[in-house]
């Protein structure tokens, strides 16, 4: 028998969302993790990444004609949490995270080097949703760490940081 | 060292995002499997969902004042195959799955009797963002079966359906 839930409780529901680290360029240079970022669009593709407004990135994303969005691994973890937590208001991510600046090809934001893969995007739309402004990039240029396994590397967050697990198939029933 | 990579392959080094099962009411009430689904606000709680323009959801979607997002276990992956590949134009998709259709208590959307979440949502922002418009709601009820456990039974998909991985925790340095 279902019970009524709250809608906190009912986002509480979902298990996790692939956990990025964005970076922007500004005043200072900011790397911020997210779990609240999703690709857009196909074609052209385009990825959106989700900032609250008390955050010290969202004046930078405001600002901004571009962002990166790095895909970390989960070995990375403790530099993950330190760009979740600290604000960059305080500190230098970068200096706190020891993560290392990387230049972009087309974008004015900083890739992470440590990251396998790094995504660049102009900014194409800002949209207000409730409590967070959602930036859409358009993907102008990527590059990947050929090693890079998406299934064994990546990261999860939603309340806890996890992996990724097992594939899952269709059992056909037998007629 | 890595290597440029297009846009689409950069979409493909996500690994999966979570996989609802979205209903809306209509000429005829439907279902379609997505992964663009996202939360997009806490306070007020708002999903959205992306769908692109050729789907037959999409005139639903643009049509009603609400929808439903349902979250669908592992055990289910052969309806949501279903409910993700064949279209409503030709199909009734409650039929062709054998999902059980429930009422709604604040929307016209049918809810999915055998999802342990089920997640009531009124239409506040349709946003076009390349090829999909993301439809955006406010969460105004929602139940779940208190037995639902998210990290053992949610599925994630991007390519392969999959099951989320076990809990990674931050190794603390020792100094």
């Amino acid at each position: 028998m279902k019970k009524s839930i709250t809608g906190d409780e009912a986002e509480d529901a979902f298990s996790g969302f692939p956990v990025v680290l964005a970076t922007v360029s500004g005043e200072k240079d900011n790397i911020i993790t997210l779990a609240m970022c999703h690709v857009f669009s196909f074609k052209p593709p385009y990825l959106g990444v989700g900032i609250a407004p008390r955050r010290f990135s969202h004046g930078l994303f405001k600002a901004s004609k571009d962002f990166a969005v790095n895909i970390p691994t989960k070995e990375m973890l403790k530099a993950v949490e330190i760009c979740g937590t600290r604000s960059g208001r305080k500190v230098d991510k970068f200096e706190a995270s020891g993560l290392t600046r990387e230049k972009g090809e087309k974008v004015s934001a900083p890739l992470i080097a440590e990251c396998p893969v790094n995504i660049e995007c102009v900014k194409v739309q800002e949209v207000e949703a409730g409590d967070h402004t959602w930036f859409v990039g358009e993907i102008v240029a990527a590059r990947a760490d050929p090693s890079y396994d998406r299934n064994g590397d990546m990261l999860l967050y939603w309340g806890d940081y996890r992996t990724i697990g097992e594939r899952v198939k269709v059992v056909e029933e037998r007629k």
